[in-house]
């Protein structure tokens, strides 16, 4: 299997326009409201979504044009693999975030804690059900450095 | 943008070589090993990965060749909304699961607690940091009933 088609499902709409300033993280863009726009044919798909407090949203970094394989990370001032961190420039420019679901009606999403450019196509929706994770002898290498920098850090345009 | 394409990175290796028996998310699948080979263009990629005890893997469902936007999940006897589910019957078949790593040498990362099939194709590696997500008032919907079968259901074949 060499090449894998996906079609967005709808759009991330947020106030961030543009990457300078923009929180690098959810925990960073605590009360940040946005919205999806889900296309019309998949409302169906979202039946049962609103039991769920937290929604992970899959999506592509539609600004993301080339990747490195090392990439001196918003957090930190050394080269770090890019797959030991969250930036865009990745080989499959896929982004991963964790959002506070508000209300949904039809298929308009109000979602909080938004940390996503404006106009980013998204993928897929899941529920976030951290039971079904299982997580114990916790580490988080480089970034256990930047345990406080990561609640407020901004983004700048090292990536664009 | 109507077409999102990507390559895959490396290949997931486990002990399920069909659906049937198979746990239906990590915590199901605790002590189960597998591993992952990352195509050797992007081994750089993978530096400073090791100091993280938890990562997300990305994948594609390469064994999903349509969709339905409403399910009955494997936990469940209704019908439930596809994105209010794990299903890999999704709009765009991508799997997300959360894996304890356990080793890297060069290419090959040992893995735990893994709930995919042998052979699937991976997209992205992802740092698993809980600390990033800002999560309160937590609730997850229709699982919620299930909070005790979702650490042993296993799969069938109903989407194959």
């Amino acid at each position: 299997m060499n090449h894998i088609f996906y079609k967005p499902i709808g759009t991330i709409h947020s106030p961030f326009t543009n990457l300078e300033g923009m929180p690098i993280q959810p925990s960073a863009a605590k009360g940040i409201k946005g919205h999806i726009i889900v296309n019309e044919e998949y409302i169906e798909g979202l039946n049962d979504l609103d039991g769920f407090s937290h929604i992970y949203l899959v999506y592509h970094f539609h600004l993301s044009k080339s990747f490195k394989l090392k990439i001196i990370p918003f957090l930190d001032d050394q080269q770090r693999g890019v797959f030991s961190t969250r930036a865009p420039k990745r080989p499959n420019p896929i982004g991963l975030s964790v959002v506070r679901l508000i209300k949904i009606e039809l298929n308009r999403i109000e979602i909080e804690n938004i940390d996503i450019i404006d106009g980013t196509p998204l993928l897929d929706i899941k529920p976030y059900v951290s039971e079904m994770d299982d997580i114990n002898d916790y580490r988080i290498g480089w970034l256990s450095n930047y345990r406080i920098e990561m609640n407020s850090k901004k983004s700048d345009n090292r990536f664009s």
